[in-house]
């Protein structure tokens, strides 16, 4: 049971540019379709989690709604989800602790952490055990940062690290604690 | 002939905590006293490039002068180097580019640039090459970070990705410029 991120960033830590651009996302060319673990990722988790910000960032791209598995919106401000996102889109809100435990009673085991501020406010409650950052060697000096601040550091260990052909580069975090040593 | 930057860094990309503490930087158990490239690193520089913060932070450190190879001081407001320094630091000034190019030319071809102003001044100018970094998996949740602003954009290739026994992960970024597809 795990809460994952499976993010990509640039070399120097942001997710989007000082613009909220994400055209440097694709500007690594990649002839060889990699997919640089994502369908593995996809496979590996039941549902996804995100924040409003992230899903309309998703609804804006021109294309059909990528995910086959559920994805719980969180917000505190939605009453309903659009008629068109029923039966694909679950709204929750309140304590995210409560929300994470909830949903694995419920059977979603594997949760897919996504979205700046989603990360964040997981990370702000040590609810995050493992962590995939594919970065884009690219410094865009600038932009929005994934990492937010934390009241107390958070360690990790690098359990799996990878080059792709491309020259983008991957790494695998996993929560460490004391404890389990 | 290369200019390098090999540089430890939190998995939030700083270099130092908030309150300049870089204790973390020891954290990780390393049991099997691995030195993760560093030797190699110095085996193949000619000399080291710094700036008086990152000098005075070596001296700060209990323990003998580090360097084998000679190190260039870069400071605008030095007048001359301390005495017990002289012969292993000599004091460097002016235009980057113009002061790299009379380095190589004196037969200093591969250059470490140390210390997060100095990397980004010439980070500035894209005038780094080649770029070792150790992210030490530790979420800091604030600090100094490693990269700053940037006028454009640099892209860089990953060459090299390698995982520690310890958990400390490495990624070797080369500085890539379209027309050497």
């Amino acid at each position: 049971m795990s809460n994952i991120v499976f993010i990509a960033t640039s070399l120097d830590g942001f997710i989007a540019g000082k613009n909220n651009e994400i055209d440097w996302l694709e500007s690594v060319p990649n002839p060889d379709n990699l997919d640089m673990g994502y369908s593995k990722h996809m496979e590996n988790i039941d549902a996804l989690i995100m924040g409003r910000n992230t899903l309309e960032l998703v609804l804006s791209m021109d294309c059909e709604w990528p995910y086959s598995k559920h994805v719980f919106l969180l917000s505190n401000t939605l009453k309903e989800v659009p008629e068109e996102l029923k039966g694909k889109v679950s709204l929750v809100a309140g304590d995210l602790a409560f929300l994470v435990q909830n949903l694995k009673n419920e059977g979603y085991s594997n949760l897919y952490i996504d979205g700046d501020l989603t990360i964040q406010s997981f990370l702000k409650q040590d609810l995050i055990d493992d962590m995939i950052i594919t970065t884009i060697p690219i410094l865009l000096g600038g932009g929005i940062p994934l990492f937010g601040q934390l009241d107390k550091q958070l360690e990790f260990r690098c359990t799996h690290s990878e080059v792709f052909s491309n020259g983008i580069s991957q790494n695998h975090f996993k929560r460490f604690k004391p404890s389990q040593e």
